[in-house]
């Protein structure tokens, strides 16, 4: 049976956000796998009822790797925390899949290290979801790396197309790279260079998609290096927040205004509830020999049940059997 | 007296909402100014009333760069086109500044080849504006450049802290350089170069800011390269567009939901009208030995008025004695 290790240390509110999402998921009707959580038993077993379900075990680990730990002192100083532990575990083949909604980096950083790459895969890199118009497309790579080869770029595109087609279930997804005009001879070094490899791949590459084309869902997969999809991502979660204070600037106006926006308030929420990231519920880290989950610092309990289930989708789809088949039939990079 | 050359034949409207924008330009209290209208005479007198205005006058040019002609094309064999001339004009010193709605990568390439740079600039650049929490704030680079030179990332820091400065009248704009972190150490190989430079330059520079921070305003002058800008640009202008399409689905719900729509779309509307580029009218390309303010295609007569009036605040502002000032009293670079 399948079991998913959970960092119960990891994030804002752990271990209690990350002990109730791990609680249910394993009471929803889908759950036909094990969850471990791990890190410090008795503050893991002060958020359990009494009566632990029976899908639920207990692994304890000493350190916890704090949210604002440089990376290289989690790799170096923190190989009793939850995160490091639960890695291991992992690559040791005790659990088929690990999440955390901890420290991004040195959740990226553990898990490259202790993980490794899947053969051919030259740089692992995040997925993340950004709302479009038909529905939540892949924005890829979302800051697991800052400079882009070339190749990287058309790595990225074809695990991105294979995340898309098993875990989002669009077959065929239309990949697209992130570009400043729609001709190929357009663009930075980089994005030209990568241009003819990503046509040449296994995937539906539809060409240069622009800024305005991320939204109306142009593309299922769109393709950046790490530092452009990383200030885009930052980017587009900031969106609600400004439409928030501009709600606040005009409630502020006056009594009448004031009653106007509180009863607008929850259709506009509920119209862009898609860009709330608790749904999508962690980003994969793709290019590991593994299955790393990484969530928001702040995930609830239902972004972290998501995850989890996220990470088992991903077992029971075979990603990365499907990412190793593809790095390894692709012609070596010169 | 100052006079401002037109480009009477750019522009998805042209050239009916140009000739209207500097009909309401001359007629504006604030204009003390002369509007020169240059392109093909027939159609711009067809536009105008029976009596001109005694502040616009007409110059006429045969030729007309087309909204789609390759920016070679347009160097090469448009030399008797509105936009050719009119920068010609320009440079000769018979008007004291441009603006164009026409193609935007013509309008750069043709502004930087006949005006040439200002001493000690290496790369003209486009500031364009985001709205934010705390009012417009200045992206810079958004798109005359593609690879960006930690060098160049400092002189855009500088000119786009004067433009803020003189034109937007912000006295010490802070100035970030958009990043994927917070430390000087995060970014690419670029922005971590850059960031020593635009320490070292006479500007408040408040260190990086992530995407998260542009539409806080945490900086009046965000630097990035203009590969990233433009991504950013575009990105940013969508959002409208997705909230509009988000109205028009939950429209298809039912009636009353239609009904509710129409209620709270004026109010949202109104509430994001800071995102209306048309507002904005126009981005300066700075750093050309000259002042060339460049339009959206579809720039309305009300735009194009307000890019006619920029214009003249860096000629009233000495927005270029200023950035000639900077750039030379700086080291020269190794």
């Amino acid at each position: 049976m399948v079991t998913i290790a959970v960092d119960a240390m990891g994030g804002d509110h752990a271990p209690h956000n990350v002990v109730q999402g791990a609680l249910a998921c394993v009471r929803d009707a889908r759950c036909d796998f094990r969850v471990l959580l791990v890190g410090r038993e008795d503050a893991i077993r002060a958020e359990l009822p009494a009566t632990i379900p029976e899908a639920v075990s207990i692994r304890h680990t000493d350190d916890v790797v704090e949210m604002n730990d440089p990376i290289a002192s989690a790799l170096k100083s923190r190989k009793q925390s939850s995160m490091y532990r639960g890695l291991e575990w992992h690559r040791d083949g005790d659990v088929q899949g690990f999440i955390s909604a901890g420290n991004t980096g040195a959740v990226m950083a553990l898990s490259t290290l202790l993980l490794g790459r899947l053969p051919g895969v030259a740089r692992p890199c995040i997925g993340t979801f950004l709302p479009s118009s038909r529905g939540p497309v892949l924005l890829i790579d979302a800051g697991a790396n800052v400079d882009s080869k070339p190749l990287h770029l058309a790595q990225f595109g074809i695990m991105g197309s294979i995340y898309t087609e098993l875990v989002m279930e669009r077959s065929s997804p239309n990949v697209g790279l992130l570009n400043v005009g729609e001709e190929k001879s357009k663009g930075n070094d980089a994005s030209i260079a990568a241009w003819p490899l990503l046509q040449a791949a296994p995937i539906r590459f539809i060409g240069n998609i622009e800024g305005r084309d991320i939204l109306k869902g142009t593309a299922d997969v769109v393709v950046c290096d790490g530092f452009t999809g990383n200030i885009i991502l930052k980017f587009a979660e900031s969106f609600p927040g400004l439409l928030k204070s501009k709600f606040y600037d005009y409630a502020e106006r006056g009594l009448v205004q004031k009653l106007w926006v509180g009863l607008i308030a929850r259709t506009i929420k509920n119209m862009i509830k898609d860009w709330d990231y608790q749904e999508y519920g962690g980003v994969p880290l793709l290019g590991v020999n593994g299955i790393s989950i990484i969530g928001h610092g702040s995930s609830s309990p239902r972004a972290i049940m998501n995850m989890i289930f996220a990470a088992k989708h991903m077992v029971d789809r075979r990603v990365n059997e499907s990412i190793r088949e593809a790095m390894t039939s692709q012609q070596s990079p010169t």
